[in-house]
């Protein structure tokens, strides 16, 4: 998501009782430790990361947003819920999260409608290219699993190609997938591409 | 070390032998793993780097720097003396590397004559603030050692305090260092500073 600078987001980031400073490691790994916990990186508005809040009260969720706007404004529709107490924000850098953490943090890792970065010399910014899964290699746990949705055809097949050539393996692919509210919850996107005829692609893998 | 761009050394980057991408992890962990091994953070020019692994040939040591420029002029300093076959330079983000080491790799961390953006607002930017160190943590070893040396007070008395405050231990402290040639290199720095009367501040910690 590509939004513009907002101040009044940022400025929220210093408010929310539910924010993370990296400066704070050791409060974020004892949250990390209570319950199963599941990572999204790049949570957009929110809606995803809400819906398995509260479908899930007994896990604990994490969002890493780099964007200090889009933060903000995820962040402020995760307060205004009010019922929600697994949901916390860290808006920083995934590799400077990642560096402090422990090994084997995590049951699961969320990429969901991430930016496709379609330009090859971007290469090194999609969430699925290299550094990045080798990073979440570290952090996820042995039966951890990461959940990848998007709606491009060609970041899917890139994804897919850079999952098994850094050694995950696919135990779920799906190239016209549904949500499954029992298990799953819509992003921002499914929603808006309902009403199109655009295909949701979705793989599950484990490491 | 600031320094203007210099596209010759950018693109020695691609040509040297001694330069690990991040793409290349796997390699990389076999060389941290084969002796004892070292990191230096900012290397300057090298001179240091150089020296210790002439000292040291048994032991293996890594560089990281993010600046282009001046990991090219560092990399072609080590590869034109010839004879070194014990230092390898990683071009990218500390954070990044960090993230995908195995903890506890390192018996040594070198952080000499780092910047000390006497800024407040650049804080974050300093080797020895606390991201920094508790990334340093996760990747010593359990007996790692850091080596810091500063000409500048005012770093030296905002690192000393940083070190305490994250848990580091200091296990030698001097006001007023010289080198020791047997188990210490002179950097650029010590020898510009030899014909000035400035204090060079060292000190050694343990996690």
């Amino acid at each position: 998501m590509r939004t513009k600078f907002k101040q009044w987001a940022v400025d929220y980031l210093k408010e929310s009782p539910n924010i993370f400073t990296l400066e704070d490691i050791d409060s974020l790994k004892n949250y990390l430790k209570e319950n199963k916990c599941f990572l999204e990186i790049g949570p957009g508005k929110g809606k995803f990361i809400l819906g398995m809040a509260k479908k899930f009260p007994n896990y604990n969720f994490l969002v890493v947003e780099i964007s200090p706007t889009i933060a903000g404004i995820c962040l402020k529709k995760i307060d205004e819920d009010g019922e929600i107490h697994n949901v916390k924000m860290v808006a920083d850098d995934f590799f400077k999260l990642s560096s402090l953490l422990d090994k084997e943090t995590f049951d699961g890792i969320f990429l969901n409608f991430s930016d496709p970065w379609p330009k090859k010399r971007h290469e090194k910014r999609r969430l699925t290219s290299k550094l990045f899964l080798e990073s979440y290699k570290n952090i996820l746990k042995s039966d951890g699993k990461i959940y990848f949705k998007t709606d491009n055809d060609d970041f899917f097949a890139y994804s897919r190609e850079s999952f098994i050539e850094n050694g995950f393996n696919i135990i779920y692919e799906n190239l016209d997938y549904q949500v499954d509210p029992n298990v799953d919850e819509e992003t921002e996107f499914e929603e808006k591409f309902k009403s199109h005829d655009i295909k949701i692609k979705r793989l599950i893998l484990t490491k």
